[in-house]
């Protein structure tokens, strides 16, 4: 659970009601005297002790003694996926401890997918956040959304991504080498890892990540929908 | 795309409409002349061409000349997720190849679960048939609702998993040992995977597990949402 800095503005004490009050209760069954584990947005992780309860808020007692989670090493490039899965894709990354994410346009993107209220500041902030609370994280990610395909991936991908391992997961190409990115990750790498939409990218597309210097790979025997193949990749990119 | 064995009646012609119709158009963006992978639920798997087609539906030339993709060699054991999950979890977990999901009661499963429409075998078929649509898959996923946990967890669990690698997912518990799966994996073991709630399982349940033969171990510093760690740790029993 999380909480802004205005909230934690006293040093110890902080009031917990709605959505996090009722997640506390139903969810997580804590009542009067139980610990929690939480954390400031921006800032850093800790534990606190619910010390009093109303039927709609509690008082928690905090300490803020330790840094967040460490970052995923691995900046997404996501093809924009349909409105209504990006929220639930914000939170997954989040969750899983990606810190910068560009959606791009893909020729399989609809252009309507383009003007979605889910793209908005306020959307994809709180899916963030549901995202950050979920791992007891506190650090939002940079998310970003290219609109034009060539300008980007021709014109600036190469600089952003002239410093890292970059992979773009392609079905029916080689296999992931399982051992080379655990290499990769032991020497303290970063990764640029870029997914296409559902249908895949098209090959002019495949052609022109690889000139900006990404390695197609494939995951798995299976057409996976973007839901499990995030997270069953992310995991691939995480030091355990 | 999968189809039943009914429609695929003649031996390699297969009419089109409906959802799937809509899919092929909207986001495969076929059209006449196109090919795709398709399979039959139950059976083989191969190659059709769309070689005609109507504003309301196609027909696709197949030819079924493979077997489908190997099962995930995990059974899952999942504490019931709250109803409105379920599907998207039988979907994630049928898309990766997961051919045997046990949903068993938790001190922190809410009763009401128990008793919702998404638990109705229509409804469990119909997510278990998205996810294997996805994955070009055919076999479908033996599932089971277990509503007492002492029952199943002390009785009959120890039978079932007597000749399996026996993992229960717990954070804070000792690190996956990716080395050590790897090797069970290279071996051809199968394993079962216990998953708690939102919360987790008490220490009362992980006991019980444990007696069971579950070694518990915790795999990421961040606590995932089952939609994140399902994925995440299906894709690391995975032979790649």
């Amino acid at each position: 659970m999380s909480f802004t800095s205005q909230e934690m503005s006293s040093d110890s004490l902080v009031e917990v009601s709605g959505r996090r009050f009722r997640h506390l209760k139903t969810v997580l069954k804590l009542k009067k005297g139980d610990e929690l584990r939480l954390g400031m947005i921006g800032g850093r992780i800790g534990r606190g002790q619910i010390i009093d309860e109303s039927q709609e808020s509690c008082h928690i007692q905090f300490v803020l003694d330790r840094n967040p989670p460490v970052p995923l090493p691995v900046h997404l490039i996501l093809a924009l996926p349909r409105p209504k899965s990006l929220p639930r894709i914000l939170h997954l990354a989040t969750n899983m401890g990606v810190k910068e994410i560009t959606f791009i346009n893909t020729w399989r993107v609809e252009k309507p997918f383009w003007s979605s209220d889910y793209l908005d500041q306020a959307s994809v902030e709180k899916a963030c956040r549901l995202g950050l609370e979920q791992a007891v994280d506190t650090i939002m990610p940079k998310v970003n959304f290219e609109r034009r395909f060539r300008p980007y991936v021709e014109d600036r991908l190469p600089q952003i991504c002239a410093r890292t391992c970059n992979y773009l997961a392609h079905p029916y190409s080689q296999a992931l080498n399982q051992n080379q990115i655990l290499a990769e990750i032991e020497s303290h790498q970063k990764f640029c890892l870029a997914l296409g939409p559902e249908g895949g990218f098209i090959p002019f597309e495949v052609e022109c990540l690889r000139k900006a210097g990404f390695r197609p790979f494939s995951f798995s025997q299976r057409v996976l929908k973007l839901e499990a193949a995030l997270p069953a990749l992310l995991s691939q990119f995480t030091h355990s």
